[in-house]
């Protein structure tokens, strides 16, 4: 079998794929990447059991057939490859000539007979969604799935389709990320995608308006369509939290304040804290502006920035990181948030529109 | 005890003197800096026992005293403080108090009374050097230095003046580096810093033609000045290894070849080589071309790169990555390679000049 690559269109096929091909696996062929020749195309696939990533290149070939070539070291050959083509050439008893210039390399392929099919793309439930859009909801969101193996369901993210609005969520039991997005779909559905999917999506998703990805969904996995690419991952099962019932609708006390000075000065409070000196930073809202102390062993900080504040005064504590989390991934320079007293969760939204809801759990105060 | 500091310049002079600073020691104020305050000037000390690094910053202020705060909590501190200007109160009790804007912290001072000494700079023995002259000096052979415990002298790198040239020298018994360049001094010195003591000063040095560092001499120590700081650093004792007769003064073989172009060949090689899969690169010189072939469990390679040859054919082998330590750190585009049979060691020379000169030694190679 006879291949004429252009290098860089395999270099970036394989770096993609290989973010679905694990490091050390029990079954060595799925450290490699499964090529597939057919009609002149070239398709390389890689997946751990979880996750699977397939793309297809054009090359120049007669031939057809499968082999599958350990990611890792194929990748590194073809980067440090210095000619702009290269020629792969495989033997009957799979030894393979990987050639560019007056380089060669030869290496074992290993027979892609034993390597596990990936689920079926199924077109019936498709969902098609701006890719950036898609992006920034993935990234606004995903810091808040629960790491602990605790509940499972948690591990991923909810994604509901509903009257026309697509919702994501993700949630840990002491916050809660909501972000809402108009799509264009009749019906509903839901679904929980595992986290590490999303992050490997996330990365793969465009920047420009113009591009969409395409979501299909069936019984027990999902697959993501995006520049030429396919992410097969599979689903979690279970029931989701049912997080609407959460999200208070009233509040006594609301802020509005400049998100990066809350930043910096939570991030100051942040320094005077760690796993051994575990300490909540202490927020006092009242008269416009919020005085945000914090004490630990190691030293104490006091700190204060102006707000607008409409409602009763009220004092509050939280996690930092748990505070800090949302108003990281926010793009606006003012956010809202919103109180009912220092026991309640707060929630912080948009000063205009409803594109995201976070929720934050306090930390009982002890007296000063 | 009041000062009040520009925060840029606190800030600059605290990240440099934390580089001497220890993250843990036996000591709790060698985790420290030492600040010492006199006529409006604050001196910021920061001492392993092994490096010393000291500078000196103009501030406000009518009292004098000293005190240490711990390096890291007081370099976050500060870089993450609003405002342009600083105000350090210490109690009589060492409290602290940090003050910038709205954002006050309260920490602990230690007192500085059990804060070792530094040793003296002592201005007999002083050399000038232009600093990017130093820096490259420094950077082009410290990664030859020994890691071994074996022999201490070869953890360091020997400063040798003779003849108006200063020479440094490193070697591990693999190979070697020397760099020389011609200095302003009348008579000769000899001594070796440690390793880590050149990194640090490396990292300090500037790139402008037209700044100095000094350096002054005493029995058991070095003090490097430049740009405000000083570098205080002990000496390894003990004789050095006489490099000078170990480099060869003649060869029958002599390559120019394109020093990027037998990079990449080299790292294509390294490819196929870790430390479960080791294996020299085989190199054969011969009708101005150098075939690089090597053969490891995990695959072949070979590759060629055009060369001027002059002298007989030689076939020799290298561990890849001691051919490419010298390689990396040289800047010109051609280097010349002198060898005199597979056994010897190479000579890696400048096509112009002598800055430098680098021997790695070969590996003795297996029938093919």
């Amino acid at each position: 079998m006879k291949i004429l690559c252009n290098n860089a269109s395999l270099c970036g096929a394989v770096t993609n794929v290989s973010k679905a091909v694990s490091e050390r696996a029990a079954l060595k062929s799925l450290e490699g990447i499964k090529f597939k020749l057919e009609n002149s195309m070239l398709e390389l696939t890689g997946y751990d059991l979880e996750i699977g990533i397939k793309t297809v290149i054009p090359v120049k070939s007669d031939d057809s057939g499968e082999f599958i070539l350990n990611a890792r070291l194929f990748a590194e050959m073809i980067r440090k490859m210095p000619s702009e083509e290269i020629l792969i050439e495989v033997s009957e008893n799979f030894q393979v000539t990987i050639s560019g210039g007056v380089t060669t390399f030869n290496i074992p392929a290993t027979s892609a007979e034993e390597y596990p099919a990936l689920p079926k793309k199924e077109e019936e439930n498709k969902i098609t969604i701006s890719q950036p859009v898609l992006k920034d909801m993935i990234n606004q969101t995903k810091f808040a799935v629960a790491v602990t193996d605790l509940k499972p369901v948690l591990k991923g993210e909810l994604f509901e389709i509903e009257n026309g609005t697509l919702t994501l969520v993700a949630l840990d039991g002491y916050r809660l990320a909501v972000r809402y997005e108009p799509i264009k779909y009749d019906g509903s559905l839901k679904f929980v995608v595992p986290a590490k999917t999303l992050s490997e999506i996330a990365a793969l998703l465009g920047d420009n308006d113009e591009e969409t990805a395409s979501v299909y969904l069936s019984k027990n996995h999902v697959v993501f369509e995006l520049n030429g690419y396919l992410v097969y991952s599979r689903l979690i099962e279970g029931e989701f939290h049912p997080y609407k019932s959460a999200i208070p609708t009233t509040c006594t006390t609301e802020v509005i304040v400049d998100r990066k000075e809350l930043i910096a000065a939570l991030e100051r409070s942040l320094i005077l804290i760690s796993d051994r000196t575990p300490s909540p930073a202490r927020c006092y809202f009242e008269n416009n502006s919020i005085k945000i102390n914090c004490s630990t062993s190691v030293g104490k900080i006091t700190d204060e920035i102006k707000a607008d504040i409409a409602g009763p005064v009220i004092e509050i504590g939280f996690k930092c990181k748990y505070l800090l989390d949302p108003l990281k991934v926010i793009k606006e320079d003012k956010v809202k948030l919103q109180m009912s007293g220092s026991l309640l969760p707060m929630k912080i939204v948009p000063c205009e529109g409803d594109a995201y809801t976070y929720l934050v759990l306090p930390v009982r105060l002890a007296k000063e």
